[in-house]
């Protein structure tokens, strides 16, 4: 069914302040959820919400943290998440941040502790926003095989890049898995096979049942170099965040444990350098003029696609599965409430 | 033939010496070199002597000059590179900039006009010796084509990340290109065809010629997710540097015009949080250990290989092309029988 970008920020909106979550908190939760299904990717959308309002009910989830910011040097904000949610914490600490990068031309927020954050796209659009370039990293359970190993040891850490330039910013946003590990689920839900080269089944041969595969690893992108950035983008998160490794991080995927990954993210203020943003876009202009391989296929420039696809979704709405809808409406204790009535 | 350590070493500096580099340039020079050709990265190595010798010839590069530095904010140090060596303006920007990372916690170091820094890894293993995660971007003139396209449109925008750990440091140090531009120049001086893959020619068709790659673009590593990291270091580099971009980059190659591409360094110190490196360090140590997919070849991280490499460099010498020793011999106004010597 056809959803409108109002209805599903309502609904999301309504369900997570109906589990606790203030108003505030509550909408840029189901921004960061709506955007992703607007932009043209679910398994960052709408369909964790079930799980975050589980999550939220069992104590796993506290809506109402920012968590607890502390400066550990004069240009990094350190946060102990506290169970908050993942885009409340980050968005809180990186508006604590940011006015001091005209004075530090650098800092970082360092977070452990936090619920997921969906596309880290959100993060670097906000920073890029702003007018500073940023660099988002984050880690999570271990569910990628070492180039040349068979077994889950690496998180998908994906990595985020935001450049302001005189129009569009330059919005990248990657997993260092070949896909998500999202994407993979998505396929389980649908009952879709997955492609070949995706994962390895858990006892580390290849597979293309998704259900399988959950039980597996998914390969790095791009081969040893893909796994090469994969592994230490989950260092540098670890040695940054203090937070948990791969192979000890929860509660980004399950409804059982508290979310210990990590969240880093760099603001750096841009060189002043005269008519440097004009620069900036007449080259991505360039790029996506320069000659395509496959006629009718121009050049992309990373979050072009995204673009467009948010353009048209905000226009058109967008599809959603019918039963995640079923499924999302009766997470509404307003609906609960109407079954106590009829027990009565 | 085989050439050691310290044979290669003094050659290296002796040249750069003669050519009028001070003995501490020349000796960090070399030794930037050198360790790429122990590595076993011949196409950063002793190759890149002659156009380096020529570049100080014609006054391209000034082998006396450290840049200028300048802070553009507290925790931002901006250098023009003023056509120093690549090495020398960008280690002595750093280790202006170390001893405050302990009360900033963060900072960057943004370079112009400076040479070639050769391989990367060297930046963020003295940054890691530091104590310190180090992260290192540069950009270059444009030979890579953008997935989709067929034109060399990108640099290949190098990143390296060093995380120290109780044990080694972890040093990732990658091209988005699928090669460096250095190894297609090795294949053409050596006269071997490149694999499938690699590039296309002028024309956009592909190519396993190098002469013909070489007039043409290589691929981005990765596919889309390689040319996405591609370009986001692209327009990082030079929003940060102020630098110039792929198109109109210049003297990195050729022995025609002054170097005007961009590096960056960020020095970041690791969370305090008690055990973290022996965590990191344990974390890798299981990565290793986990199941290969191959019998006998087991999981790496990234800077294993290259370290196994230069110990066993460091103990046996290291081969090199018995012509490149003759041209480097040639380039010396004193002529350098003595070094014959020395060969091992």
């Amino acid at each position: 069914m056809r959803l409108s970008e109002a209805a599903a920020l309502a609904l999301a909106t309504r369900l997570l302040e109906e589990h606790g979550a203030t108003r505030d908190h509550a909408a840029l939760q189901a921004r960061v959820l709506v955007t992703a299904e607007m932009k043209g990717h679910p398994s960052h959308g709408l369909c964790r919400l079930p799980r975050l309002v589980e999550r939220m009910e069992r104590g796993l989830i506290d809506p109402q943290t920012k968590g607890t910011q502390r400066w550990r040097a004069d240009a990094v904000l350190e946060v102990e998440g506290s169970a908050g949610l993942g885009p409340i914490v980050a968005m809180a600490a990186i508006e604590r941040l940011a006015p001091h990068i005209p004075d530090l031309g650098i800092g970082l927020v360092a977070v452990r502790n936090a619920n997921h954050l969906g596309m880290l796209a959100h993060y670097v659009e906000a920073i890029a926003a702003m007018g500073l370039v940023g660099i988002a990293l984050s880690s999570s359970e271990a569910l990628v095989h070492p180039f040349g190993g068979t077994q889950a040891m690496l998180g998908t850490n994906p990595i985020a890049i935001g450049v302001p330039t005189a129009e569009d910013p330059l919005v990248l946003d990657l997993a260092t898995s070949i896909v998500p590990m999202g994407r993979i689920h998505h396929h389980a839900a649908t009952g879709r096979p997955i492609p070949d080269g995706w994962a390895l089944d858990a006892a580390g041969k290849p597979t293309t049942d998704p259900k399988r595969a959950k039980a597996g690893a998914i390969a790095p992108f791009g081969d040893a170099k893909g796994y090469g950035l994969g592994i230490a983008i989950e260092l540098l998160v670890a040695a940054l965040a203090g937070s948990a490794l791969a192979t000890e991080v929860h509660g980004t995927l399950d409804s059982q444990s508290p979310c210990n990954k990590g969240d880093v993210f760099i603001l750096i203020e841009p060189s002043l350098a005269p008519g440097l943003p004009t620069r900036l876009s007449a080259y991505l202009a360039a790029v996506r003029a320069s000659p395509s391989k496959v006629a009718g296929e121009p050049v992309l420039v990373p979050g072009d696609r995204a673009r467009q696809r948010r353009a048209a979704a905000s226009r058109n709405g967008f599809e959603i599965n019918q039963s995640l809808w079923e499924d999302l409406n009766a997470l509404s204790p307003s609906r609960i409430l109407v079954f106590e009535g009829q027990r009565s």
